[in-house]
């Protein structure tokens, strides 16, 4: 049997903050059958993640390529991979029968043919909506997990900042934080997205960040008392600012930089100074380094999602053709909460 | 019985690099006669402890004076405290006796009185040399070992980049790494001090970071197969460098960055693209918080100093009108190892 599968791919390598035109919508034929004892299985995808960190992937040169799978280079006119949801069409693999619900490294396409050794799991639970398996399940939920719980290091009561709140990962930080036991804040960038914090996730309160001229004095009015935890997705000025307004034995996990992956002159310049005083320890992570503690995660997560305690803030738009325009809005910050493409009707 | 004490102060507050003429000498009358029931101990000084962390208490303003004791702001026109070692003359207070020798917070002065609440111990052994008690066996020992051990988390083998490495605490770090089994790179200012490290403290290798253009580019060639560990002792331009070429979960230990100190305008831009990617740690840290592993760190040094593994680099002026310019000399690259003022005969 022959499918058609349209699929996304850059058209050459992105400098600078992507924009559609930098991508192309190809069409090809793909046959259903797959080769006995090939493992291989082949996936009707469903739900696609759509992260800023792909901006990354697609430079000519950056110094992450090197650092980990999730980081490696891509190719133009090669189907992007990504993180997603699907359906076994066909599968040579022991274990997934046709018709299986998924989770795994998928592609920016409708069908992908997922090859031995590429994380593919089913999926342990249809309680919810499948899109939770790409965000509040899925990695965004687990880089919050892992990134809050591991790095921050929360104690009952502390003061805890998140930028870019109202993202994937940031709003299920300050969500996180928040039943913790924290005192927290959250930054965005247009007032709709600080009414959601403050009204809807329960935020302790946020700001509009573009609407403030000095971020140093910003967090001061905010958090009189310091900071005692930064949760950083964006970098640049914002990182410096919270430096600056840290508690001592302050902890900020970088989680992402989204300031810096569009324009690579832009850089923070944290005062050493306060770091060294302050006994401020800055580090990074990435999702995958917490895949030891997916259960944990799990259970904890499906635990408040039940109780409606947590909320999953979904950012979902539809048909392969939308990829590139979500993708772009990542760096204009159109999206509110997990941004994600759907590919196929369930 | 009256004395003559000379102590040196700050004329006013100082901005920039400091000079010899920011300092003055003065002469006083003191009484040896102590209250009974004061817990005063009047102190004769024996060596200072001249450290570059004393700029940022002269400065009018600098964010680290609200963070520690340590870190308190200097008054112009008031004799500067800092650590050393001497010897009682008289005490108001039980266990101190006349003629002990004692390392605490003193002053940069011929005579201290130490009043109660203020750090002041009796030296436990005087198998060494008094001025190891400032030094190595002192607080530039005690930052080593909690910089290096605790925060550094070396593992044997370990590829370790020490910036001022023949400064009072690199050169200490730099021979714990060696004989914890690292692999150990220095880098200095001059061509004395880089053979120092290769020749006679057991550094692997060495250079003279003032002959380099391109500190990333040298550090990749010293570190081919990248960094794991790095005691940054002088932040700027060189953090960025060691950013550029730490390894996948490399850890940062920020002693201090006197780079810094003497220009505010100086600061490091670490690409936090590459924290995130290779979850970098960098954390800062002052060896008061390690005052509970003293006993631990004095056990281990003294061993390593016993069977001579352990070599104290000393930089000692002599006389109490030498201290403005070794101080001075510090922002210069003048001392060779730690830098004391050895104010009177033992």
């Amino acid at each position: 049997m022959e499918i058609i599968n349209r699929s996304v791919a850059i058209k050459d390598h992105v400098e600078g903050a992507p924009e559609e035109s930098d991508f192309e919508l190809r069409t090809d034929v793909i046959t259903a059958e797959l080769t006995p004892g090939s493992n291989d299985v082949l996936v009707k995808n469903l739900y696609l993640s759509i992260d800023p960190y792909q901006l990354n992937r697609m430079k000519k040169y950056s110094s992450s390529h090197e650092t980990s799978n999730y980081a490696a280079p891509l190719v133009p006119g090669k189907t992007i991979d990504g993180y997603g949801v699907g359906r076994v069409v066909a599968s040579a693999k022991a274990g997934f029968e046709k018709g299986d619900l998924v989770a795994g490294v998928i592609g920016w396409e409708e069908y992908t043919l997922v090859h031995e050794g590429t994380m593919l799991n089913k999926l342990s639970t249809t309680e919810f909506p499948l899109s939770y398996h790409v965000g509040i399940l899925g990695f965004s939920g687990l880089t919050a997990y892992g990134g809050f719980y591991n790095l921050c290091k929360p104690k009952n009561g502390e003061k805890v900042f998140v930028s870019a709140a109202s993202g994937s990962v940031g709003n299920v930080v300050g969500q996180y934080a928040k039943l913790f036991g924290c005192y927290v804040i959250g930054c965005a960038g247009t007032k709709q997205k600080v009414e959601l914090l403050k009204n809807k996730l329960g935020f302790d309160d946020a700001f509009n960040y573009k609407e403030e001229s000095d971020l140093k004095s910003t967090l001061k009015r905010y958090f009189p008392d310091g900071i005692d935890i930064y949760f950083d997705n964006v970098g640049g000025e914002m990182l410096e600012a919270a430096v600056s307004n840290m508690n001592l034995f302050g902890r900020i996990a970088v989680c992402g930089v989204i300031s810096e992956y569009a324009d690579a002159k832009v850089r923070a310049s944290p005062n050493m100074l306060d770091v060294v005083y302050k006994r401020i320890t800055i580090q990074g992570f990435l999702a995958g380094d917490f895949i030891s503690q997916y259960a944990d995660f799990f259970a904890l997560t499906v635990g408040y999602l039940r109780s409606r305690k947590l909320h999953a803030l979904e950012d979902i738009s539809i048909g392969i053709e939308s990829i590139p325009s979500a993708f772009a809005g990542l760096f204009h910050g159109d999206n509110i909460g997990k941004k994600m493409v759907q590919v196929a009707e369930e």
